[in-house]
């Protein structure tokens, strides 16, 4: 058995502990005589998976009983158009603060159904600072913000203060990696292949005095309403992925939940900037306040020694390092689940990689 | 290793093999060190994967290259908004045979977009038969059916004959369970859950030529146009349920294809309708000639006996027997993974339970 240390942006690295268990369910989950991807989802063996995933999740990120959790499909992608149709209720548009790729296609979608007010934008420096200033309206519907910009590795360390305005949050690439006040926010989504499972599973916590004031002729499927009322069981769910994300949960909350794993990712990012910022021949573009635990992009001076740490990490067993398409050179996704001697072997391998082609 | 033969209509029962082999490359999945589920959707091996999932899928049921293959999330659920959504370019019409349960969302559904004609229906009879008098009109965008329906055990033996409009068809709970002549159609959906793999997998086989005449403001992930040029990787697909159903349509092909399963499933089918006819305590309500291959609805004479059946079955290692909750009874979804020995099994008991029980 030999795995290697996956950088990937996600899909990504889950808890080896995590991926055994669910191996060794796979043919008969708990005496049932079955898989997980067999059952009902209406039977008493899966409404007990379900409900123990969202019960973690609530205890793992202290989400109380004014938040509905909703287990979908779609990916945050299907979200940026979800959340305009299901909170457009008054003005029809809301305020973004544009820090990156993803926040460009949120914002794009949003104008399909209303208005998208861009009220702070990082566009002019690549995104590789979050805006200190924004310029938000009183007469939205939302504010919605990116909170961790996989591709160009920053992230808010603190969340604009809104007021009564509900605050929306893609959490995608760092949901369960810091503490965080849930309260602070009126939304917040996360596609659950970066830091909870597998992907097919998108999760949404969502203040439940929000649900139900749907634009006319949303989809059932895309109205918030149909999942809450549910139980996210109107129709069958991605059960697999929510029973991977609930062994993740357990995984997380075994070992002291997102205040253990917040000091270990603030460890190995350490590790890896501290490095970086020593280095004559890798490069982090991303002003330092703002930047990401979870995405860190670099580069080295030329494209070629780019292709050849790429190709020489791969065979050294740290794969996956190639960064974003749109952003070029290398990118180290130390999610949740990367071990803390992942950084370590990673960082090694740049020290010798510097030495040898300098 | 004490495995059941699990009767669910839903998720259900998979081939062990299939369920092994997920098993054996959970950790380590071809040599690559990772996990299918910790790969990004756009590495070497992920690509053939999906790639060869695909080209099995157009194999198995003998596709041409003038359709195109969508591997998208949401189920059959939310195909029934993205169907009109997208193909009505014209008419912002269709004809809709009612089959049941699922054709009614369907129908209503579609409502939301333009206009749904009901041009046969069988709720007179508690859709225990399909109507063979269509009131078809020519100035639709598409005919919709279901061409078996899961809660009501009937299915079309044949298609409606709808000369140049699209035939749409719901197939999740019969998919590549018998051959049929895709050309037939314009578009054919169909849930995984149910004889392809885990759920969170959605499958879509539409006419290229009735992609990209979507209505305005469609949200993007519910473009078929969006999936259709991004090959189904425009964002992060369903990465795992199409690794499993990869292996199911591997398992199939190496078995004999569409055309032996569709042999086995007919001996299946035989075995317990021939039981149900001669029992005096069980019956099936269907029109013979309309009967399900796969899901098979059937009660005894009081709702104590069938309590009786479902709890002394699932005793006896044959599980979720229960009928749906709006049809009550029993039924039996014996889908392409289902061994005959399964049904063989079932019988012994049903016949074993008559005599406890008269």
């Amino acid at each position: 058995m030999n795995r290697v240390y996956n950088f990937s942006a996600g899909p990504s690295i889950l808890p080896e502990s995590v991926l055994a268990k669910a191996a060794e369910e796979m043919l008969n989950y708990n005496g049932t005589g079955m898989s997980v991807m067999e059952m009902s989802h209406r039977s008493k063996a899966y409404t007990s998976i379900i409900e123990n995933a969202e019960s973690l999740l609530r205890k793992l990120m202290k989400i109380d009983d004014s938040y509905s959790i909703l287990f979908v499909q779609g990916g945050a992608s299907t979200q940026f158009s979800m959340i305009p149709m299901n909170l457009f209720s008054k003005y029809k548009k809301a305020d973004f603060i544009n820090t990156g790729n993803w926040s460009k296609k949120a914002i794009s979608e949003a104008k399909l159904f209303g208005a998208a007010n861009v009220a702070a934008s990082s566009e002019d420096s690549n995104f590789t600072y979050i805006p200190e200033e924004y310029n938000l309206s009183q007469e939205v519907d939302y504010v919605h913000i990116t909170s961790n910009n996989t591709l160009e590795g920053t992230r808010f360390v603190t969340f604009p203060d809104t007021g009564n305005v509900p605050l929306v949050a893609d959490m995608s690439s760092e949901i369960m990696s810091r503490e965080m006040d849930v309260n602070k926010f009126g939304l917040i989504y996360a596609g659950a292949q970066k830091n909870l499972g597998p992907a097919g599973l998108t999760i949404v916590i969502v203040k439940t005095d929000l649900i139900g004031k749907h634009l006319e002729n949303t989809p059932t499927m895309l109205r918030y309403e149909t999942h809450a009322k549910e139980k996210s069981l109107y129709n069958t769910p991605p059960c697999y992925s929510i029973y991977v994300a609930g062994l993740v949960f357990k995984w997380l909350d075994d070992m002291g939940g997102v205040k253990t794993i917040e000091k270990i990712n603030n460890e190995k990012a350490a590790i890896l900037y501290n490095f970086l910022d020593e280095s004559k021949m890798f490069l982090n573009k991303v002003n330092r306040k703002d930047r990401s635990l979870m995405n860190v992009p670099f580069t080295a001076p030329t494209d070629e020694l780019n292709e050849k740490f790429i190709k020489e990490a791969e065979q050294a067993g740290l794969c996956t390092l190639r960064g974003h398409r749109l952003i070029g050179g290398m990118r180290a996704s130390i999610y949740n689940a990367m071990p803390v001697e992942g950084v370590i072997k990673l960082v090694d391998f740049m020290k010798k990689f510097e030495l040898e082609n300098k």
